[in-house]
């Protein structure tokens, strides 16, 4: 229905203009965020090799597919349905639209346009995991794990924090997911990376961890320009509403990616004598993750400190993970949403007025065990049911010719 | 005008509102699937020789062109213009703003946001025959072809669907193209390939099919999450309003594309021993083009069944035309398009309450009959007068060389 | 503030209505303006060699970063700022947001929204001129050229134009910035080319031009489709407001842009005897540039006229400047945003009845005059301090390898 239907049918005038543009808004969010779908697998595909670019073009696409089918059966439910004790929803099931009250409207906006918002939100949790899993993962097993982490995992820490459970309780504030959606997809990610081990060649017999350079920056480039094109549906899209707000949110998400970057570049040109690219774009994303969970609530200039801490912990976060905890991340994804997700969402704490740094941490520290333990569960079960990792052979020919038959490149000769 | 000038000109404010957020989503729509061109492009160009590459990029870029232009000349008129006997508009050629009233609308909308949103949409069915004729046709002949179907084949059946015409008077329902869009330029995409013949190097002597593998997955790819992402504005935008259900759409629209990337994934696998990945994107395509006519109508659990009824008809229907048809279709055009464009128009019919089978069958066939002799027509003038396809040499060599004497990526070595 | 905060808090319901769906199609403008810098990135990589993508890949990154932090520091203050003597304004500082009104308000939008929609347009400026000074710039030199712009020549022109400055005051009409954004760019292209020199190889010892072809066509492609994709949000978002004449600004900006298109390809394939790819490409840039101006001011066919101007202007500017100036400008930058932007807004002057072709000739002449002198005097103090060019060496071997220890393409041979 239209405005003047609305109106027809006996809704107040601002009521039904405010309802339709906060509609309008929401939409263009939730249409947004489904487009850092292309973002993550333009970066994903391009900091890996070309022998595995067809796997994880597939594994991104997927991830979302059975995201959306499985939030949409099970998941929505489970973190928006009935709550119970605050912990986890328990109605909606089969059809996420039958938790819509009399007018239709679930959380103040028609059923569908809350659902279709939140399944994108999903999915890009979910898509973080296909970087750090890359060039070794099973097939099969990343799609179980694809459903898994969109039935138990993000949907209940989701209702914690988003769904009316316990954290949202206590005023624990992720305006937009540095912890909700990125902390989770980094955790998760963390956790299959370290379970599946390091690439072949990864490390040499001295441990001493070698670089193995993306096949294709320029499409890693363009994923980190969709990303931040997108990031603003992602941060400004949360109000789910037209506020007068939405220049805020988005001058403080783009200062503090902004800001991220600078710092990435200046941290690794003053580290390794040159300005890195492939940092100085994670610093970006960094930056965007970080601005993430207050980006409503700081200032401009906070969000600049904010983002430039980022872009110094992405750095450094990155090197840890490779040289001492010695877990092989080829896109760094868990320091990128993982570390940045953290830090930004404890970071509001300290920079907002309005929220403390004691439940901030709370909520992350809360998120990232669930999380944290659910992942290895998941996991773990995969591993030894379907097997997480590809053989060896697969892996040094490449996952394109072994998993599916094909090469992404087929008319040009690339280094195996 | 904005919202206080029109008010002060007399205006209604509840109209004046509704027709401004109107006005705002329709024009989001039409941008989006503005963007499908890039979609497009990506798609063929990857799934395509990268000897050919500068070619395909220039029929997509040009047939855009030309549907905008001769669409404003012609185009326009023959489809909104003044109705003649329910068959095509006779009126407002050379200016179809010429066709607003008094206050400057059309149907509605002022008339540039109306004849901005339909030239996006005339195009998108242009540019699905590029696909199919792909590697082997003449530049010039596709020119002449782009024109025309956007004077002579387009513009008519979308008067009959979408103008008023004989079709939407009998109740057919074809929310936003599944065959006034898809099914059109799919069924051009059928005649084309088979008045061209299949390219040098598809059948061996024994007439056996040869697999001619894309020379890029990763702009492929691209190429559908861009296309996806446009969809949301392409199925939303088609209510050119603000709309309470424009989330109901949309989740129609994801959990379409979502089952029928699924069941292409799996037919394949089970088929072929591995999941392809073009296959399995092309079922996103599928997908999404079945549900495009019924995206506002069906439940979203029957949005998933029709999903997965195309995800396994195109995989069945690419084998078709390709081993059984011997029509040599590189990208799979007229199965994502036609094949599935008519279905999902169809299953309208069976899924929705609001409309019938018979309806839908007849708008289909109607359309698939009218287009398909127009096309005839046209692609054998072009064939007997430019000459459709390019020479033996030309074709070994590319299209790049000869057409355009360029190479698209001329500081690499790659197969011809 | 939502619609029913703002009404509560005693705002008239038309004004507050008025307020957010304004606020609503700035930022979805401001938003797409931003991904230009992805349309500039894939263009400006692919035009131009394998060696240096990584490196051009930063500079568009960076132009953008540095851009965002100096406009927010200082640009906006010198634009937007209070005036003084409609030259330059001297408020704002550090802060933009302290030019509010009480309300929160700068022009009739919320501060923040009024900021971010113009840090886009300063970094847009910005970005234009990486193409021409590409394969051969310093990284830290174009690093240091960013932070000038942002700081003293976009702002200072665009002061005038679009702060309530002098030439604002006149009546000259730039309606979304053929001058103020591009012709600024183009110029800062000009000026950083020719005091660079050529590349190494760009002319023989006669003197005579070569082509060095792009390297990559498809991403030069893509970045063209995303460009005139964002160019709807930077034509139809310079409304600042949700306006009826949303689609006609839309229709002669896609007109311009089909016919420049047209010509540039029937142009080239006079000329040399096939329809070049890069330059019809170009083409499309040339057109939207021109119309850009006026796009709020002319009628359709106009528009076409204009574009099909920009589409043959393009073509022979290129040559002009590669072959008889001697100026090596790689991707064309300087006639596609200089020339067509100078043109584009003259042509304003002859095909709209509002304005003057004199008006338009002075603010143009003034515009390009305090650019040129400024452009001057900061590349030319850059290339004392810093120094502008890489050593013949790195040329040679690539920006990439000495400016980043990196390789793009890192699993490819790619000639050097």
């Amino acid at each position: 229905m239209g405005l003047t239907d609305l109106i027809a049918g006996g809704m107040d005038s601002i009521d039904a203009t405010a309802l339709l543009i906060n509609v309008m808004w929401t939409m263009l969010g939730a249409i947004l965020v489904y487009f850092m779908q292309a973002g993550f697998a333009m970066c994903e595909a391009g900091f890996t090799r070309a022998k595995n670019t067809g796997n994880i073009l597939m594994k991104n696409m997927m991830d979302f597919v059975l995201g959306s089918i499985f939030f949409f059966i099970f998941g929505f439910a489970l973190m928006h349905g009935t709550d119970w004790n605050g912990i986890v929803g328990i109605k909606g099931f089969f059809d996420p639209t039958s938790l819509a009250d009399a007018d239709g409207m679930i959380n103040g906006l028609p059923a569908g346009v809350f659902i279709i918002f939140h399944t994108v939100f999903c999915a890009t949790a979910a898509t973080i995991v296909s970087g750090s899993m890359a060039e070794r993962t099973k097939f099969a097993a990343y799609l179980a794990y694809s459903a898994a982490i969109s039935i138990f995992i993000y949907p209940i820490t989701g209702h914690w924090i988003w769904g009316g459970g316990w954290l949202s309780e206590l005023g624990f504030h992720d305006f937009a997911g540095s912890t909700a959606v990125h902390m989770v997809g980094g955790i998760c990610a963390l956790v299959g990376a370290k379970i599946l081990g390091p690439r072949i060649g990864k490390y040499d017999k001295e441990g001493k961890a070698r670089a193995i350079p993306g096949h294709n920056l320029a499409i890693a480039a363009l994923g980190v320009f969709i990303l931040w094109f997108c990031w603003f549906g992602f941060n400004c899209g949360s109000t789910t509403a037209a506020t007068t707000n939405l220049g805020d949110i988005a001058m403080t998400t783009n200062l503090a990616a902004a800001a991220a970057t600078l710092m990435a570049l200046i941290v690794t040109w003053v580290r390794y004598g040159k300005p890195d690219v492939s940092m100085t774009f994670n610093g970006s994303l960094a930056g965007l993750v970080a601005i993430t969970a207050g980006c409503d609530a700081v200032s401009n200039w906070s969000a600049i400190i904010i983002g430039a801490i980022a872009g110094v912990l992405v750095v450094f976060s990155v090197e840890f993970f490779d040289k001492v905890a010695k877990i092989d991340d080829p896109v760094g994804a868990i320091s990128v949403h993982g570390v940045c997700g953290a830090t930004g969402t404890i970071l509001t704490g300290v920079f907002s007025p309005d929220y403390t740094f004691g439940t901030q941490l709370l909520g992350v520290a809360a998120t990232a065990a669930y999380v944290f333990v659910l992942a290895i569960i998941i996991f773990t079960i995969i591993d030894k049911t379907i097997g997480l990792r590809v053989s060896k052979e697969e892996e040094i020919d490449g996952l394109d010719v072994h998993e599916h038959g094909c090469s992404a490149y087929a008319d040009f000769n690339f280094r195996i």
